[in-house]
C-alpha cells in the first residue's frame, strides 16, 4: 500500500471524526429535541476538524491507539464548537454566518444558542472520560487529559483569551498583547489536543514538552495565516468575506508587520513547532510534520 | 462536647465551603482581571451552599473524609453558580437582582457574564480533580465522580431541565412535565452532589442508590417549597419579591394542587428520601437526615 498523500490523510481521518462525533452525541431518549438539534446543528456543520485530527496524528506518532484516541478527540472538536456558539452571540461577536450557515443563534434563538454551547461543554467532558470506559486507558491518564483540558479550555486559557480579546477590542498597541490573545484564544485547545494525543499514546515527559511546544508555535503560525488569508485570500476558498479585519479595525500580525514580514513569521513558527518533534524521537512523527506544512500552506 | 445543632452545623459547613471556595478560583496571575472578578463576584455572593453542604454531610454519612470531599463541593457550587449566571441572562430570565444584589450581566455586561459562566463550568472540572491531586482519592473514584458530574449537569441532567422549563414557558398543561423541569433542573444536580460525597466516603451500590433517591425526592421537594415559599413567603427573609411565578403566570405545584396539598407532597418526598436513607445502613445518616427536615421546613 503507497503512502497516502497528506490530503487524502486528513479527508480520512475527518471522516472517521465526523462519524464518532454523530455517535456521541447524547442519545434521543433523553434529551430534550430541540436542545440534540441545536448541539448538533453547530457540532457537524463541517469544519476542518484540526484539532481533533492533530490529537489524533499525536496519539499515532507515539504508536498510540488511534481508536482509544477518538473520545478525547470528540471531546476536544465539542469545546471548539461550544466556543463557537457562544462567540458568535449577539453579546459577543455578532456574527450571522459561520461556514457558509446561519450560526446557531439564528437558527435557534439565543437561549438555546447559549445552552447548547453550555450542553456541548459540559458534554466534552463526559466524551473524554470515554477513553476510559470503551478502550480502557487508565484512568490516572484520563484524569490527566481532564485535568489539562479544564486548564486550557478554561479562564487560564481559551476562556482568558476570549475575555483578552473581547477587551483588546477597545486597543491593542502592542505586538505582545496580540500574542496572549492567540496563545490563549488559539494555541491553547491546540496544545490540548496534541498532548491528549500524545497522553493517549504514551507520550514520555519530554515528548509532551515537544508537543506542549510544536502545538503552541503552530496554533501562533495558524492564527497569524488566518489573518493573512483576510487580506490576500480568495472569498471563494474561504467561504467568507474578506478584509473583515480592516473594516472592524481589528489589529492582527500584518497591520503590525505587513504581510511578507507575517508570512515570514508563519514559517518559523512552524520551523521552530516542527524541530521540537524533530528532536523528541517520537516513533512516526511523519504526519506531524506533515500537518504542520499543510497548515501552513493553506488557503482557506 | 455537645452535639451542634443543625443550623450551627450548616453555619459552619458553609464558611469552610466559602473559605475553599475563595481558594479555589484561578490564581491572579494568568487570568484577566476581569474575568477573575466577575467569576468571584458570583461565586462568592453567598446564597445557601446547599449542594456542596449535601456532599460533604454525604461524604460524612459514610464517615469518610470531609477534606477530601471540599474540592467536589466546590465543582458543584461552581456549577451551580454557573447555570444561575446563564439563567439570568437577558436572553434567558432577563433577571436584574439575585440574593438582592445585581445579576452578574449587570455589573460585568453580558458577553463578560457569558463567558465567566463558561469559565466556572470549565473550572468545575478542575477543582473536582484536585480530590486526586490534593487528597489521594483514588483517580478511578474521580473518573466516576466526573463522569456523573458531565451526565447530570449537562444535556441530559441541567441543561436539559433548562431547555424544557424555557420550552414549557410556552404552556404547561400536565404535572408530569413540572416535574421532569423540576427533576432535571434542580433535583439532578443535588443527586451529583449527593453521590459525589458518597463515592469519596466509600459508599457501596445500595448506599449510592439510597442516595439517589434521597436526592431525587428531596429535590423535588426543594423546588415545591421554593414555589409555596413564592405564595405564602415573607418577602423580609427570602430577599425577594413574593407572588412573582403569579405575575409571570409561571405554571407550579401550588398552581396546580394549591397550597395545602403541596405542602403535604413536600412531606411525603421527605419522608420518602429519608426512608431510602435510613435503610441504607450508613454508619453516619443524622446530618443528611436533619438536613432534610431543614429544608422542609426552611421559611426562606
Amino acid at each position: 500500500m503507497s503512502y497516502p498523500s497528506i490530503t487524502d490523510y486528513i479527508k480520512s481521518r475527518a471522516a472517521r471524526v465526523e462519524e464518532e462525533l454523530a455517535r456521541s452525541l447524547p442519545g434521543e431518549w433523553n434529551v430534550p429535541q430541540a436542545l440534540r438539534d441545536a448541539m448538533g446543528y453547530s457540532l457537524m456543520a463541517g469544519g476542518k476538524r484540526m484539532r481533533p485530527i492533530l490529537l489524533l496524528a499525536a496519539a499515532e506518532a507515539c504508536e498510540g491507539s488511534v481508536e482509544a484516541a477518538l473520545p478525547v478527540a470528540c471531546a476536544v472538536e465539542m469545546i471548539h464548537t461550544y466556543s463557537l456558539i457562544h462567540d458568535d452571540l449577539p453579546a459577543l461577536d455578532n456574527d450571522d454566518y459561520r461556514r457558509g450557515r446561519l450560526t446557531n443563534h439564528k437558527v435557534y434563538g439565543e437561549a438555546m444558542a447559549i445552552l447548547a454551547g453550555d450542553a456541548l461543554l459540559t458534554h466534552a467532558f463526559y466524551a473524554a472520560v470515554r477513553a476510559a470506559r470503551l478502550h480502557g486507558v487508565p484512568a490516572e491518564r484520563v484524569l490527566d487529559v481532564i485535568e489539562e483540558m479544564s486548564v486550557l479550555a478554561g479562564p487560564r486559557g481559551m476562556v482568558g483569551g476570549q475575555v483578552a480579546d473581547m477587551q483588546g477590542e477597545q486597543g491593542i498597541t502592542k505586538l505582545e498583547e496580540l500574542d496572549y490573545i492567540h496563545l490563549h484564544k488559539t494555541s491553547d485547545l491546540i496544545v490540548f489536543a496534541l498532548k491528549a494525543g500524545g497522553r493517549i499514546g504514551g507520550a514520555s515527559e519530554p515528548q509532551l514538552r515537544a508537543l506542549e511546544t510544536f502545538g503552541t508555535n503552530i496554533g501562533l503560525a495558524f492564527q497569524i495565516q488566518d489573518d493573512i488569508l483576510d487580506v490576500v485570500g480568495d472569498e471563494t476558498k474561504l467561504g467568507k468575506a474578506v478584509r473583515s479585519d480592516e473594516k472592524m479595525q481589528k489589529v492582527t500580525y500584518p497591520y503590525f508587520l505587513g504581510i511578507d514580514a507575517s508570512r515570514r513569521k508563519v514559517e518559523e513558527l512552524t520551523a521552530i513547532g516542527k524541530e521540537a518533534i524533530e528532536r523528541a524521537a517520537f516513533p512516526r512523527p511523519d504526519r506531524l510534520l506533515e500537518l504542520a506544512d499543510f497548515l501552513m500552506r493553506r488557503d482557506h
